[in-house]
């Protein structure tokens, strides 16, 4: 599975645009972000993503986890958002 | 369905704990945040609610979305993460 580094100045749309080739290959992606600014371009990516699939009836979710990467020999705690595909009939039973 | 506004001051595992009970109570809930540092507290309980759920075979899924909200009568874009339960069987007929 890709994994895909997300900074505070990642463009959300053009990362929304990573993840859509990601996913239609492979139908996950993890990004993972550290800090507040990183988290928030990862989160509104994956949100322009749904608007991305609605065409091809899938929905995208993620479920967020702490991860620890080492950074320049430093221990930082990230948080990396494992991607998904959904489809109708999985959320219906979820339903 | 509860709406939980989510600040940038909201501890994360005092959230996780409000998620837990809504959760038990409705199966779902939605965490309403705006700015990168409230986006970062509802992440961080999402997943801290993840483990929470963990005893219970279920894991925690969230779709983020764009939503307008008038707070002091200006208009603020806020990201609503829609938190549901994922139980094995889903997560088994999405692999």
């Amino acid at each position: 599975m890709d994994v895909i580094k997300v900074s505070s100045v990642t463009g959300a749309g053009e990362l929304a645009n990573v993840i859509f080739k990601s996913m239609s290959r492979e139908g996950k992606v993890q990004l993972r972000a550290i800090g507040a600014a990183a988290i928030n371009q990862a989160v509104k990516a994956i949100a322009i993503s749904r608007i991305n699939f609605v065409p091809y009836g899938a929905d995208v979710i993620c479920a967020p986890w702490f991860s620890d990467v080492y950074i320049d020999h430093k221990l930082k705690t990230a948080i990396t958002f494992c991607v998904e595909l959904r489809w109708p009939d999985e959320a219906a039973s979820a339903a």
